[in-house]
């Protein structure tokens, strides 16, 4: 059984992992060129920012289908963490979408 | 193997699965009020817009997570069409949805 | 000219209301019924939810067009504001939206 | 007086170009490189497929304030179209983006 105290907290990981990767995404990655816009990089950066916002829309809407979209967030965020790591000069996500990650696995358990 | 018919075929499923759900929630239903406006019914209606439009969102990334997405997609729209068999006087939901489902499993398989 | 603190700020304020507006949609009002269903107020709930999250996405993206999208965002706040006052039992909502309204407004100057 | 015909021709437009925007900005751009990836371009590229999406979404909730997201669609999609023929190579996305800013334009008026 979950509190609603965990719900906000994920819910408040995944909105923070969304505007992480879409912001660095659209500005760090774009500006950086070269290896940060290499599109498995860029894809999975924009996949991690949408499964945060849909699983945090999921939470406010109160629907027991969030047990999914946190599992399938987690894993996307630990790919997209690999591939931050892969890119370089990106902790800010990498840190960002492990934290995602590791609340989105208690939410899905 | 799937083709890129498949695929957009299932783009095109999911996001007009979109606009039933989310139409049909915003002008039907609480039109109509009564079991239309039940908590559990319009819920799964709102969850269901939102992971057509996801997995839409997922495919023309072009990201292989679109798999995850279309099987949850699938599930929810089943759930959301025996919802709206329930409830009844929603037929265009309930095929719409059921197109969608069966397109979703396809792509996830 | 706004300093990057300002933008975050109205990101959050974004974020917040987004989450207020679609939480206290989805349970709140789906669970009292009577007024908090009547369609004028569930669907600008819906649309003030909604242009929260885009204008937080465009100042994500980093497009100068968020001023346009803020302008839109505080109006709709604004009337969502009122609907709540009316409805009654909402004074979370109404408190939120004024604040993300302020925000938006300044954003948009 | 819009008819219901006209606004929904105009969802469709919207979702068209939401569609070409997002999967040409994820699939075409990130693989060409080049200017295809030059910051503004993505930035008003992935603009653009959300106001898209934004306005659909206001068509579909049935609220009024459509008017205002479609008037601002139709301005980011004029300058999505000029940014695509800048960049060259993208003639469906200048077209597609041209229908819908004309479309978004009419149901604006």
């Amino acid at each position: 059984m979950h509190q609603m105290s965990d719900m906000q907290s994920c819910i408040d990981e995944c909105l923070r992992c969304y505007q992480t990767c879409l912001g660095m995404a659209m500005n760090h990655c774009l500006e950086q060129g070269g290896k940060h816009v290499e599109p498995g990089h860029m894809r999975i950066m924009m996949a991690c920012a949408e499964i945060c916002r849909t699983s945090a829309h999921f939470m406010l809407i109160g629907t027991p289908h969030h047990k999914h979209t946190c599992r399938e967030c987690a894993e996307i965020c630990e790919e997209c963490a690999r591939s931050c790591e892969q890119v370089g000069d990106m902790q800010d996500c990498v840190d960002q979408c492990r934290r995602c990650a590791e609340s989105c696995r208690r939410m899905a358990a």
